[in-house]
């Protein structure tokens, strides 16, 4: 079995990237999906799940958790529950012991011993932005300043579900195989090399 | 032209990659030849030169010196002498229009106008510390404690020379196309999926 597993800045394009690897390489793909699965298993809709995750709240969290988890509020306790199940629902994919690519959701902490390819994606600023300008509905569009708040808060956010899980900081260059920054590239032709890449890391391996 | 730049942690194998790297690709190579080529330009034996640069003496230099040149010591006015010097030979190195590999000297920076592919190698400490004992001849091996401290100072200084050339940090996620993280590879198959991948980024670049 073959894993890759991406873990990304918002706006990098590492969801795409992910995917345009996945389809090249036949391998399962899994991102919102999780989320999905997560979410039915709770009776929450999937919006839902995707709000409690990357959104408000984290920032107040108690990082001595694990010591004190009955000290959590109500909306705390829901938010480690939720990583915690999401958890399981990766390990369940896993289980199935297919060839995956799996963005997000610190699968590549929770697979670890599966000893998957770990990939890490990123992007300047003003890339990232132009990014965001291109594939936002008219109706939901912020202002640049706007824009980048909201994306420093859900990175915030992704770096602090990671230390939870595993105390290691979100993004730091020893904790992936390769850092990719998307900013100077066309995303499909990225994808092509990497999906090379990924074959060459993986060798015979099935 | 195509360049590759590589910039690295002391340890991680960079030097090996690059080399590696420029010899499937047929560019041609350079890392510790631009130090001699300065040293020799200096009258300096090559030794000295590579002794000024990534050993002691960086950590209380000014890092305002930009506007403060006259009030550098004597010593600290010898290195940045001779860092603008190995300025000069890259640029020279780049004007000669070859396709080439070169290994630190800060020539991602230096030759940023020639949007060169920007590579950063790390590893583990103790991925580096296992290189490290594997290849320092056997009446220089320090003890382990001393030989990550020697790592530490050496990468420490190269943060400091390129936070004089340019301000940004080093080994930033943001400055470089690609992090690679050698601790899990084999360097020579890990060469030969990068190479590929370079040719992939410079498409029909010549």
């Amino acid at each position: 079995m073959r894993i890759i597993t991406i873990s990304r800045e918002f706006g990098s394009g590492g969801r795409e990237l992910g995917k345009r690897m996945a389809d090249l390489l036949h391998f399962d793909y899994y991102d919102r999906e999780i989320i999905g699965a997560v979410a039915r298993g709770r009776g929450l809709n999937e919006y839902y799940a995707e709000h409690i995750l990357e959104n408000h709240g984290w920032q107040n969290f108690p990082l001595t958790f694990r010591s004190s988890f009955h000290t959590l509020d109500p909306r705390q306790r829901e938010k480690v529950e939720f990583l915690l199940e999401e958890r399981r629902v990766v390990e369940e994919i896993a289980a199935l012991g297919k060839d995956c690519v799996i963005v997000g959701r610190n699968a590549d902490v929770i697979l670890r011993d599966k000893n998957p390819l770990r990939l890490f994606v990123c992007a300047t600023e003003s890339a990232k932005l132009r990014r965001c300008r291109e594939r936002a509905p008219e109706d939901e569009r912020l202002s640049d300043k706007g824009m980048l708040r909201k994306m420093r808060e859900i990175d915030k956010n992704r770096a602090i579900a990671r230390g939870i899980l595993c105390g290691e900081p979100w993004g730091d260059r020893q904790s992936y195989h390769l850092i990719v920054n998307t900013s100077d590239w066309d995303i499909k032709q990225l994808a092509a090399s990497l999906a090379e890449f990924a074959l060459c890391r993986f060798g015979g391996e099935k």
